[in-house]
């Protein structure tokens, strides 16, 4: 089974952090069956975090994850900190397959939706 | 004219700031002749900062300059900080049309990228 783990930043503000909760049940009703489970996670403040997203995954029975950073630079949290979280749950389930996808901002259709927005 | 000012946080990462910068010139590009002045700016660390990327549009001649806030949620930087930067600039320039468009993260198409990303 493959699971979908929505990564964001985690904010101070609840209602950001439910905003990622809502995308994260879009994301899964909009998939279509791809993802046996999908989930999110945030990087720091909010709750869970990245390593209990994975774990929760691989809880549900995920034999691959893979983790959408929903950042939109190649800031450090996309850079280094979500590669680390991941590289621990990595050398812990070696067996599982956990992939971390491109993030947001590197999608050439943003600009496409940036254009839609201005209008 | 129009002008299209797309507004990012601003990282002590200099090439997250120069991402912004590049999209920027592309958003110009892909604009197709709808903005007369396509630039960006920052709400803090990177410059210009918001003012004086929203004088640097009036500068170049805009009657009209969309705010477009290159975020993905509805955190204290959307919802006050930028909103906070636009009132003043627009209270300097009652004769100009500042407006602020729907932020990224808003966007209903923000789903089929994220899924475009994880595939």
């Amino acid at each position: 089974m493959k699971a979908l783990l929505l990564v964001a930043h985690g904010s101070r503000r609840e209602s950001s952090n439910q905003e990622v909760r809502d995308l994260a049940a879009r994301l899964g009703e909009r998939a279509g069956g791809r993802f046996g489970h999908v989930d999110c996670a945030f990087l720091e403040i909010a709750e869970p975090l990245i390593p209990d997203g994975i774990q929760r995954c691989i809880d549900r029975g995920a034999e691959q994850v893979i983790v959408l950073p929903y950042f939109l630079s190649a800031g450090r949290h996309v850079v280094e900190d979500i590669p680390n979280d991941v590289a621990i749950k990595q050398a812990e389930h070696p067996g599982i397959d956990i992939r971390i996808a491109p993030y947001l901002g590197s999608s050439d259709g943003v600009i496409e939706l940036l254009l839609a927005s201005a209008s």
